[in-house]
């Protein structure tokens, strides 16, 4: 085995976003891809990014790579996920890659270049190289997260119903989720909390729909053992 | 800015285990360090690590270069943790450094180089490069991983008595934990189980106590929202 050689460095961002229920389609995730228009892999679809900069870190490269493909301002959250250094990964010279996982509110719908689509998650098309698995891999964490933390602030609007907040959990979980439940273990959490005003009646009427918001825009633990907690 | 160069890439491991308490000390977080014998940084404590070979992945790599240093049976539990990729954070070609979380449990205590020692994480040596960052991120996405998944199972004997359970959380932790506690939240969760054995009695006698083990040998989160359960 020969070491000390060196390897290229990609930075690869999986962008999630729920996209919104229309009448005919229930609520789903979707990420963020663009289709390659060369060899290797032409026609296949792939996760924005590319190479390291000499002078970048990993955060600022993954964002001016993600700023080609979409508006970062519509990116809420992004934090670092894992890296993918399987010999071979890639056609031609070693090329290891960092993983991001960022997350675009519902509500948002950025101006996307002609290249580059949502996909549902559910139904993707042929994915590049070994992109498939990154997507799998972060939508896993993030139903991890949905589990222990209040991630799912960076998938709501910033006020919504609890019908609304349903969806997006629905969406991004993979399976039904009980409205009330989750309000409860929500509210009873301090992950959201009602703003104390209600959504406009929708065209059938009914009693309006009170509008809640997250308690925190940052990422946090929401669910620590309470005997672990630090002291203060 | 210049795009499309190469970077070497590292593989370093931050290994904690707790120490057991003495007579005149209590148990302690302690993190594997070898000290440097040649420049750069010669004498500074490093963690073990070292480039990643052309034909390896990175668990593979984070396990043969920790098995330079220490008898990796030991290691219970190995974990992709990071990236520390800030140019020039060592000196040279541009490295990247990817990093494992590893735990030996704390009735382990592998034979160790000469170059090679546990330093107690609060009061650690002058560390090499940006190691020292390092080992206190792994300390606190440790923390975090006591606080919502069954991760003490590593630095735990396959069965212990709630008091040295406390102490370990206690030192891994880095403050107090009321026992009582622990085993209520701990045993709730099914995170820990009674043996239904109990501890040969130490010199100052008193009731035996219980044994208990942990229920997985394996990383689960141990705290989802109820609300939030797959299914079935």
């Amino acid at each position: 085995m020969s070491h000390g050689s060196t390897a290229r460095h990609e930075v690869l961002s999986v962008v999630f976003r729920v996209s919104p229920p229309a009448p005919d389609a229930p609520a789903e995730l979707c990420v963020l891809l663009w289709q390659r228009a060369l060899a290797p892999d032409r026609g296949a679809w792939a996760l924005p990014g590319g190479t390291l900069g000499d002078d970048e870190n990993l955060p600022d490269s993954a964002r001016r790579q993600l700023a080609e493909k979409v508006d970062v301002r519509e990116v809420r959250h992004l934090e670092q996920l894992s890296v993918f250094a399987e010999p071979g990964r890639v056609p031609g010279l070693r090329t290891i890659a960092s993983t991001f996982l960022g997350l675009v509110p519902l509500v948002a719908d950025p101006v996307l270049p002609v290249d580059t689509r949502w996909h549902p998650v559910s139904a993707l098309p042929r994915t590049a190289f070994d992109h498939g698995t990154m997507v799998s891999h972060a939508r896993t964490r993030l139903v991890a997260k949905l589990s222990y933390t209040n991630i799912a602030f960076a998938l709501a609007p910033d006020e919504f119903t609890l019908s609304t907040l349903r969806d997006i959990y629905c969406a991004a979980l993979g399976y039904q989720v009980d409205t009330t439940n989750l309000q409860r273990v929500l509210t009873r959490r301090g992950v959201i909390a009602s703003t104390g005003r209600t959504a406009p009646p929708g065209p059938a009427g009914g009693r309006p729909a009170t509008l809640y918001r997250f308690a925190d825009a940052r990422l946090r633990v929401t669910d620590e053992f309470a005997a672990l907690k630090p002291p203060g």
